[in-house]
């Protein structure tokens, strides 16, 4: 396993760090709701993980997370034209081993059909990255989505 | 068109300049949330525009936003009594041009009746502003509003 | 009653005060979904108050909090198996009197069902706190809830 270090510009100043995590995941956010499956895939790093529930084999590598979200989406909404918003709160951001970042949040999905405007609240989740630098570049290395109704 | 310029005081600290974006928003939305539309607008340049939709004319200059946004208001809800609470997510910040801010975030709206402890989820919205500064404060130049059911 | 200073290497950065609250609401906001009452308690300062609602009688210390965050989980749910998710939303951070930090935000409560992946919105809030640092921790003194649907 690759020891990742953080970028001496960071250095020990947490707020910044923050704040980058905050961005970082903004843009990917988009990127995932955008259904560009292959530039979401590239914002993790090659040996990525993507795990979207404890019951489903996790994903491994670029091209498995890209497929996996592609196949994700298929099965839930088929060709229906819909736009999803994945929304993420309450964020902590702490350093893991290695070199690490881990960060918990809490997430959910708004989905928006055409001409209804109210959209629907899918899965509240909680979850777990595991964030590491590379070539100056925020990167997940881990994602670990644990849906609500099924953690009881 | 004027072209404005940063601050000194932020120079190129992009943490700061984040997390003031931040505090505007939290400022700003209040103003909107309470319906005190003449503090709003002048929360906008006076040359400000604002779009609440790609397919509604655009508000130019403070009285029209205010205008605006007492009519939208009595639009949708007439004399019922409502509170609305505007949530943002998922922000970026990014340098435009001529000194500008760009900022792209995610909306819905909260809608709270008298006794009905569950809030409606309004129109879920991705908003591009462009911000700048103005005698040290920051203030919106333009707001481009996109519902996320008209988009498809 | 006690008055409060900032920790000096939080000097007059707001910057890194806003974002150090954003990750103590993060921390606190977990012990509270996970009904770690005497946890969740324990961020508050031996005199802290606790105000669910203005219709309410507020909890007066840490014994009496854990004990009102018990009685509410029960009288709302009983024993049926749920978990809250409380947001938060559109923060403000402004210096208080007396070296304390007052705050406003939105919340909302995202309640889950086992199975159900639909979670159910619980009443739209806004929350005014007063914190303090203690022990170089940001504890919270004050917390007044007024929910929207009972503000009209």
């Amino acid at each position: 396993m690759t020891t990742y270090t953080f970028e001496p510009r960071l250095g020990t100043d947490r707020t910044a760090l923050y704040v980058e995590v905050q961005q970082f995941y903004a843009r990917q956010v988009r990127l995932l709701d955008d259904l560009r499956a292959e530039e979401f895939a590239a914002t993790f790093t090659a040996d990525g993980v993507f795990a979207p529930s404890p019951g489903l084999p996790p994903a491994h590598g670029r091209e498995a997370i890209a497929a996996a979200l592609r196949a994700a989406h298929a099965r839930r909404f088929g060709t229906e034209p819909v736009r999803s918003r994945h929304w993420y709160n309450m964020l902590r951001v702490d350093p893991g081993p290695d070199g690490t970042l881990v960060t918990h949040y809490y997430t959910l999905v708004m989905v928006s059909r055409p001409w209804d405007p109210a959209p629907v609240i899918a899965p509240s989740s909680v979850v777990e990255d595991v964030l590491v630098y590379e070539d100056g570049e925020l990167r997940t290395r881990e994602r670990r989505i644990t849906p609500d109704h099924q953690s009881f």
